[in-house]
């Protein structure tokens, strides 16, 4: 029986659940390749650390470059994560042949294009689903079985710790500091959570979806990125009043030769497709022009699972070794001469619904005031909350708006925060409820 | 560019979607995979008849034998259905070495070995995206992405029609009849619907779904099948006040080298995963070892999801064409020398909760007769509901089981059945609630 050896760089906890799947389901892995996957060398730079899992003491090194220049290695999985020394060792992998498996998407995001270049030069395969939505399928859908739509949208939970925190907020009542201080205790968010909730880590994604699914080449900073430690408890609650959730979600569609790209806190109304996936899990909603919406759930983030989407990288390229066919399908989904240079649409042209929560001095005619304001700027009332209850001196009033332009909501708040009787920032938080 | 033939058998409604897709994304097809693929020839007995498509004469055939032995196509499309002709047709077309795509779940349940043993003498890639919840992606994820995972179970809602009439009848408190009716009218359901209300496609594609997952050879008669044509009103309601939905669920779970397959009317809580899947649309849910659960949700049907299932499987052939690489992944997930007879799972020793509903005269004791039975064999109870009001002369007694054997309802309820103040036959239906 033939056999493949695999090369590991970053033996951290993902790494860990790859060792553990290669030692614990080595028959299976056999029975539905017909050939050995053998792990042949793992560095990392601590080699002494107990993970848990039994490694013979000679494929251990603190080398990259033994791996990376083992000339028996076929296939190198790259998890060390950031942007170097990830990019110099995975380049290094392909200038040495090597297949390259990764699940690096800061990387993939802002260094995609030289990667896939030298890849594509070398003739090597380099495959990623781990990069988005963890152990989810979903690049592997968008490449392969997908592959016959035009794609019309995508939205995306992407973003296990947020998603845990807004769930928490939601359940509990409880403020964003206060949970995210529990998620840090929990594992469920770093320690420096920056890339996490202020969204970056979820336009990273993003970025990949839509080239994948657009054919498009997209910058990643060219994509609007909010994060979620804006939300406070208060919105949480008026959306529940609304009959809606508050989530991050990823969105982009396409119109007219012309991308929308964001990641913001979104309402969504309670029945809508993400609604309910709460806590660490993921999901993505793809809409194509003839299989119509699908949606795709499961664990966006983890050991075990994101071990799987690598591990079903590694056997995609282990098939494409056995029958000479790397290049089998293009890295990003299309032949590298069809991707275009697309421009995202500037967010003052987008047209959506908003909610808006004001904080005013309980003064007659404050309202009239702000209805004039926001209907000078073509924005019409749909929906409004005034409680009764004071907050730090001032009443919240809250709206819902029907459709309107981005822009014409910043200029109106920006009047009305102008106002004497406006205590503190306006808040703007995006709808997101027609189904595409 | 090089040019890949494609023959098509069945010009329908699937047909038609298939031939739309090679219409309007040709350019989309061609962008992805670095090559033209052309519909060369066309087979239907109606040749005559407008689709909303054109199609230039000399394409179209009456003869499947002008698309079988055509020495330029490469690749058959059949979309014939049933037992025969497909299945001489498939055989035939495997035989002149060509590839082929199906969405044809009774053919590939029944004839499957048949068939896969011929492509895999012969060497032609045999794929069938289309032939289990239509447009959902779930065969592929289930041979690429996740086949690291050792699955445990694989719960499905894989018939549109059973689960549009289940949504109606939760909905509107009609009754079975009456939607069915409904359906009929409007599409949803066949003139003949035996083979969807019954639950047989269900079982089909199950027993497809089993096969990918577990590496096992499943008779499709041996999984338990029962239908939705016994649901009543009565019950979706007592479902309702109980806090649960009934679905025709495919059920199986694998443990300790058994498999439990079966295919029956489910009670699911309102928060259970596949409890929101409503309408025409299908939803897969996987439970594999590593990635955990996954969803998988999507149009289940109809010709534009079932076309971009097929043609997903039509760019896959060709991407193997291209590179000469056939038989990369076994048609049935697993090299065909591990695939294993595994023992379907007895329904008398299946384990699960149960909703109990008797018809009884309303007379003093009748539940002290009915516990004592259940009682006796090992079946205790979770809660009941007794309502008012009469049925027929007769008072529903509800109750909902703790866990038990199903040998052991069966034989209780053919006691309590016996009994003088049971004026109909009692009623089950099993439950679903713990996620494996």
């Amino acid at each position: 029986m033939k056999s493949i050896k695999v090369g590991l760089l970053g033996f951290g906890t993902i790494g860990t659940g790859v060792v553990r799947i290669f030692q614990q389901n080595a028959g299976l892995l056999e029975e539905r390749l017909g050939a050995r996957l053998e792990l042949a060398r793992i560095a990392d730079l601590d080699i002494v650390r107990d993970r848990g899992v039994s490694i013979p003491s000679e494929i251990l090194t603190t080398s990259a470059e033994a791996v990376l220049d083992d000339p028996d290695i076929d296939l190198v999985i790259e998890l060390i994560g950031g942007y170097e020394p990830a990019r110099t060792f995975v380049l290094r992998a392909i200038a040495n042949g090597k297949h390259v498996v990764t699940a690096n998407k800061a990387l993939l995001a802002l260094h995609g294009d030289e990667i896939f270049a030298a890849a594509a030069r070398k003739g090597v395969d380099i495959f990623f689903e781990g990069a988005v939505a963890g152990g989810i399928p979903v690049i592997a859908a968008i490449k392969e079985n997908l592959c016959a739509n035009n794609f019309r949208s995508i939205l995306g939970i992407l973003n296990g710790t947020c998603n845990y925190i807004l769930s928490r907020m939601t359940n509990d009542g409880a403020d964003f500091s206060e949970v995210l201080r529990d998620a840090q205790a929990n594992g469920y968010a770093e320690a420096d959570p920056t890339f996490d909730i202020e969204g970056i880590d979820t336009a990273h994604k993003l970025a990949i979806l839509i080239a994948l699914s657009f054919g498009a080449r997209v910058k990643f900073d060219h994509i609007h990125t909010e994060g979620i430690s804006d939300i406070s408890a208060l919105d949480i609650q008026f959306a529940g009043q609304f009959g809606y959730k508050i989530k991050l979600l990823a969105i982009s569609k396409m119109s007219d030769g012309q991308i929308e790209a964001r990641v913001h806190p979104t309402m969504i109304p309670l029945n809508y497709p993400l609604a309910d996936v709460d806590g660490v899990f993921n999901a993505v909603r793809l809409l194509g022009d003839f299989v119509g919406p699908v949606m795709l759930y499961g664990r966006g983030a983890g050991m075990d699972p994101t071990a799987s989407a690598i591990m079903g990288d590694v056997m995609a390229i282990a098939r494409n070794l056995l029958t000479s066919s790397a290049g089998r399908t293009p890295a990003m989904a299309y032949r590298p001469e069809a991707i275009r240079d697309l421009p995202i649409k500037a967010m003052d042209e987008i047209v959506t619904q908003y909610y808006l929560r004001f904080a005013a001095l309980d003064k007659p005619g404050v309202l009239a005031k702000i209805a004039g304001i926001l209907g000078r700027h073509d924005i019409s009332i749909n929906s409004m909350i005034q409680p009764e209850r004071q907050v730090g001196g001032a009443v919240p009033i809250v709206l819902m708006t029907h459709e309107a332009r981005e822009a014409n909501i910043r200029k109106a708040l920006q009047e009305i925060d102008a106002l004497p009787e406006i205590c503190d920032r306006s808040r703007f938080i995006r709808l997101e409820s027609g189904l595409l």
